[in-house]
């Protein structure tokens, strides 16, 4: 049986473009006499759809572009994921459905069972629960087919009382398909390879597993299709990033007829990949290609063409920048540089020069005389207090003011370049420097950048030595350093990894070896400034436990605060 | 049987201060030889403690305080709730509990069946759901002791399939107790009169029905906690936004000793409040306490005791300046006029004459001069491109750095003004209206905000006239007036109500009998304008469906845009 993956990219809502889309793969595939093609979860509306689905009309639209997907399976099976609506009065309106479509004809569907609701997911809020489980028969074979998160529930601690392969595997079907739309992480290419593993050793059944690949607002889907033998060698992992429509053939007594390009030894199980530790290059050049996706979706599904930085002489905005230009094009992407009082001479020499290799434009607004026109405005509330925050403040919001009054009138889209270092503590400007259309460094720490721009320039000299080797300044004011205010980003990101990515509470963080107060003093930050990133824009998601939709935290709560 | 319900606002994660609370109701229902005390869901940790339940830390301090209730339950009954942890490994680690403790012991737990994870809810990605059911013995009595959402799975399409009160009915409890934290909206309150009313009909038992109170960011829960015969006469309802503790004597063979303050004719059932029309003055009244309420309860649990207000002569600016002098007291709120070169005069003397009425302090700082030293440092870049928008925003913009520059020079938090219509269609800046700490008219639609001025008067003369009959207008361009760009608002806001409130689509709206392009229209400013309120702080919810946490729609969605 020849089976095909496709390995797309939907956009939200977009029915026209996803089912055309959908439509060219079942195409070619029957060109190349394919007997199945799986496409990933909910393909037909795009991954997560989120409160679209509360809207009838988005489900009539669902089911009418199934209608045509379904009288283009003629001579060829399709795997395909849609929403349904449930029959029955009790439970939720909806189910997330596989339907498996051939002889122009639903010949059978699959609800999910499994319903993920942690850190971005929210699917129980839509859909109820499959409580059935039958195999779907195909030319004569049994297909075990699941969901996603279907296949995740094994291991010592299960999320979930159930496991949908546990009663599929008493109907003994030939082979497993699952369809995913699993986002990317920088562990979980690791985890997905690890968790098929376990499934296909846990059930001696090979599996055919279609991810969905392309970026959703904050959420990167990376795809990395994999099809593994049941003893758990593997036979294709597609690429990263990339759509691909791509084959594999499967003896249907046993194994896949590819050569098996990473034998089952080479393969960790997911149990045995735990990430305790912050390692600052940990995949980098993943977290790169993620990153570029997810600046290129982003403009392409908003309709957006160029972008505008602005351009301070420091790490964030020079990778920032740096990752516009790869991912737009140099042509599509300004620069502004907004030199203060405050700013040193190499501020401005750093950008420009950086400006230069990258080969974008950029222009250069002093903001001293608008910072003194407000000074004067507001003398008479101010009148001789000290300079402070206010007027600290006052400069990046003036920033903010220029490089957006510059994005209304050309239709730039403004990147934002905080980091996630700055963002859990807090050290930031609402309306300044935390202004922006997407959060492109938000879920990367300080380290992390610094990383990033080392990888950036692992073949030349793109960011200039002297931008990743000076101190970090938000040069608001004489002679400022980052290290003033907060710990060195040395000390300071280990632990706000444990505290945000690991959950670990005051007590473990300090039993692994940090002050105290220290521990103490960031917690309090992390806590108190949750108010600020609440008006963040969407942040481009790499890690297990990125800032946005996925940490919910209470604005008002008392805790470590 | 004297039964106490404590209806209390605890304060999210502070658990001394919320333990302190619940001591003290026991206390004072102790010394008046009360038998049982309830208290509402998850008071312990307060509701909805949301990803603090993922640190460990945070249910050991739930279970330490549940211990010192546990040690005050000496001679009294205590049911009280708290997260507790679910010792199978199968399933989620929580369950949302209520304990009954009595005599120093821990003498029952039951756990949530339902756990809702609609609009603004999130449980089920904390808690499992309970699987088994018992009522709790006390002093010979069977209690059948149910969580918020376990009683409200009745009628025709029930969200769950299974109903916790089916099973506890067949152990002939003598008594139904519901621990809840709903929140308000300006149906709601009906709403769980009617629910009450319909479980205590269909299971032929009284009800307790005890609910928390207090705001938490976003979310305000308004008390109103009920005790109703099982005939649905109401016997006690307590009141809304306050705290308060209250006694019923129950008659253990049926019905309280109290009387009947509302007999159950005049009790409607939940299934027969269905709200299909937009009323701009509904429960008007119950919106402005539940936003004094809101306002009061972000200062007061933040650590925040005053106030500032960009005060424009406008509507929404007077509403919201109002209510912050009536939630705050006038001497914690302060004005600032900001008048540009296009302001009409009697903006100015409207938002003056406003604060004279209020008595609350202002200042005025023309932005005319700082907007012209923005031209001149734009001028090298804008060259002689035409004003519009970019200008516009800016001037925008230029207000909102001005006021946050008072705010952050003495410690006012900014509250926000822009109205549920604005946000709706994107008619306003990010970075200038749209600043703010708190948006305190975000779910008003522009009628609303109207009748709430007209009830704010209602007495006398608070709101200069003037303000409410001129025409709504932002003044960032000559002459301008809202509906150059937006329908009038008694069309604008009944579509936006369909489309939000009732998630009504396109066919619908029109076959109630709304322009076909019109209603395209604006539902595409919808669609297209959700990056904006993805920036826009949390909102005070009023309705059943307001924009933020419980509004959660794909930005890059090509659904209807």
């Amino acid at each position: 049986m020849k089976i095909f993956l496709a390995q797309q990219n939907y956009h939200i809502g977009n029915f026209e473009a996803n089912t055309a889309k959908i439509l060219a793969a079942i195409e070619n595939a029957k060109k190349q006499d394919g007997d199945l093609i799986v496409f990933s979860e909910l393909a037909i509306c795009g991954y997560p759809p989120r409160d679209f689905l509360e809207f009838n009309d988005f489900i009539e639209q669902s089911l009418v572009s199934l209608n045509k997907i379904r009288d283009a399976a003629d001579t060829i099976g399709v795997l395909v994921g849609c929403p349904s609506r449930n029959p029955k009065a009790e439970g939720k309106n909806l189910f997330n459905s596989a339907f498996l479509l051939y002889e122009q004809h639903i010949k059978g569907i699959v609800h999910k069972s499994l319903l993920p609701n942690y850190d971005i997911f929210d699917e129980y809020r839509y859909f109820e629960s499959a409580y059935e489980w039958n195999v779907l028969e195909f030319k004569g074979k049994k297909l075990a087919v699941t969901i996603c998160e279907d296949i995740w529930n094994l291991g010592n601690d299960p999320l979930y009382r159930i496991c949908p392969m546990d009663e599929l595997i008493k109907q003994q079907p030939d082979i497993m398909i699952n369809l995913s739309a699993s986002p990317f992480d920088y562990v979980h290419a690791d985890g997905r390879k690890g968790i098929v593993k376990q499934n296909v050793l846990k059930y001696q059944l090979p599996m055919v597993y279609c991810n969905a690949v392309g970026s959703q607002t904050e959420i990167v889907f990376d795809g990395g299709s994999l099809v593994m033998n049941a003893n758990g060698g593997l036979v294709d992992e597609m690429p990263y990033f990339k759509e691909s429509l791509t084959s594999v053939n499967w003896n249907e007594d046993g194994a896949f007829l590819e050569k098996v390009v990473r034998p089952a030894d080479n393969v960790p199980l997911l149990d045995d990949l735990v990430p305790e530790q912050f390692e600052a290059g940990r995949n980098i050049e993943m977290i790169y290609e993620a990153l570029l996706l997810g600046i290129k979706d982003y403009f392409s599904k908003m309709g957006f063409k160029k972008a505008i930085v602005a351009s301070s002489g420091g790490i964030d905005s020079a990778v920032v920048l740096t990752l516009a230009c790869h991912a737009l094009g140099a042509e599509n992407v300004s620069a502004l540089l907004l030199p203060s009082q405050f700013s040193t001479g190499h501020s401005v020499s750093d950008a420009e020069q950086l400006s230069k290799n990258l080969n974008n434009h950029y222009d250069i607004i002093p903001i001293k005389d608008v910072f003194g026109s407000f000074e004067t405005a507001l003398k008479p509330v101010f009148k001789d207090l000290p300079f402070n925050i206010a007027e600290e403040n006052l400069q990046s919001r003036i920033r903010g003011a220029m490089v957006m009054a510059l994005s209304n009138k050309f239709g730039y889209i403004l990147l934002n370049t905080s980091n996630k270092s700055e963002l859990a503590t807090g050290y930031g400007t609402l309306y300044g420097d935390m202004a922006g259309g997407l959060g492109v460094l938000g879920d990367l720490y300080k380290q992390q950048v610094y990383a990033l721009a080392r990888y950036i320039n692992r073949d030349r000299e793109i960011i200039p030595d002297s931008i990743i080797n000076k101190a970090p300044s938000a040069e608001l004011r004489h002679d400022q350093k980052d290290s003033d205010s907060l710990p060195e980003y040395d000390i300071l990101d280990p632990i706000l990894y444990q505290y945000i990515e690991r959950r670990q509470g005051p007590k473990e963080i300090i039993a692994m070896g940090s002050n105290a107060a220290l521990v103490a003093r960031i917690l309090k930050l992390v806590n108190t400034n949750e108010y600020k990133r609440n008006q963040f824009c969407p942040i481009i998601r790499v890690s297990p436990k990125a800032f946005g939709i996925g940490r919910r935290v209470p604005i008002v709560g008392k805790y470590l605060s």
